[in-house]
């Protein structure tokens, strides 16, 4: 497709690079935004080219704020009792929306994956020291994928979190919401098993 | 998903509104754009911005440049004994690949669609009908989808281009390359059964 004019080239190789996007799609949204109205295109390149001014990480907690205060580290409406690690500032929002958790935060920033350059050093783990000698909580909450990743990395933790006497915590694993028994995976069929609780 | 940032939720609806982009797509987009270094967002904030006044519709053929002049509608390359009728201007890149045909171009700017308000007064037809009367093609082939408003839209065009009396030609129906007869809708069959060629 190099009959495409350089400067439509261009915004397609942009938009190929947002994730799950190959050349067809980017091409389709290159097209579909040159027939969107002058001033929403205007709008939308705006909003993209200031929105990491506005939108920063606390330096706390590491989740997103466009407030000078950070709203997930505001003592008058999160119990400081609890911790919840995460290893995205995304991750917060879906746990926020299950209304489950109203204790604090920490964003790791990533999971340890030694082969992709992500090794300890990579995670706001010294960040997280600082904050659990300052202000000591009763359980810090391992919310983390499920993953080898995400595995290998809750098992670093617990063993940090142990050796300053935090008590750790998983969250648990077993069957989804709605599954049926037969269509679900043995490694998450084993899981429930194990973790099988009082009826 | 109330929980975000204002902004971060202003520039996800934005980019809810491309083709195909659902909420969760949108998220993960806005995610990821909040990942990419600062300069490589402005550089994309920028492409997009500017592309509308960078790009604009050849005002004879409705093809797309980015040049004063139109590539597809130079003498000296293109032949002016043909012009090949296309709904959109991406249209003719996907013919353009093909090697296939060296002739003029026409965008109509969409089909016929009367409920969705595309009536015969939003297509390019006077342009049309100017061009064919100023410089006589020999055949115009018409290229439009297969689809129910390509029919249509291919019909009334065959009417028209008859009244002026230039030969008028469509894309022929049938198994697509690589295609196996069981696997091929009847509707398909049927067109290839009707068009077939003596081998």
């Amino acid at each position: 497709m190099s009959q495409y004019p350089s400067e439509l080239s261009i915004l397609i190789s942009y938009l190929k690079k947002l994730p799950g996007v190959g050349r067809k799609t980017a091409e389709r949204f290159a097209f579909y935004l040159l027939d969107w109205p002058d001033d929403e295109v205007k709008k939308f390149s705006k909003q993209i080219g200031s929105i990491k001014e506005k939108i920063t990480p606390c330096p706390t907690c590491g989740c997103l704020k466009d407030n000078p205060a950070c709203l997930f580290c505001d003592p008058k409406v999160r119990d400081p009792s609890t911790l919840c690690l995460v290893s995205s500032a995304r991750d917060v929002y879906a746990i926020e929306e299950t209304k489950a958790f109203k204790g604090l935060y920490h964003v790791l920033g990533g999971l340890l994956s030694p082969l992709e350059g992500r090794t300890i050093e990579k995670l706001a783990l010294d960040k997280l020291e600082k904050r659990l000698i300052e202000k000591p909580v009763q359980e810090v909450i391992i919310a983390l994928d499920s993953t080898l990743e995400g595995d290998a990395t809750a098992l670093f933790l617990k063993q940090k979190l142990n050796s300053i006497g935090v008590k750790a915590t998983r969250l648990a694993f077993g069957l989804p919401m709605g599954s049926s028994l037969d269509f679900v995976d043995y490694g998450t069929l084993e899981k429930a098993f194990t973790g099988r609780q009082i009826f």
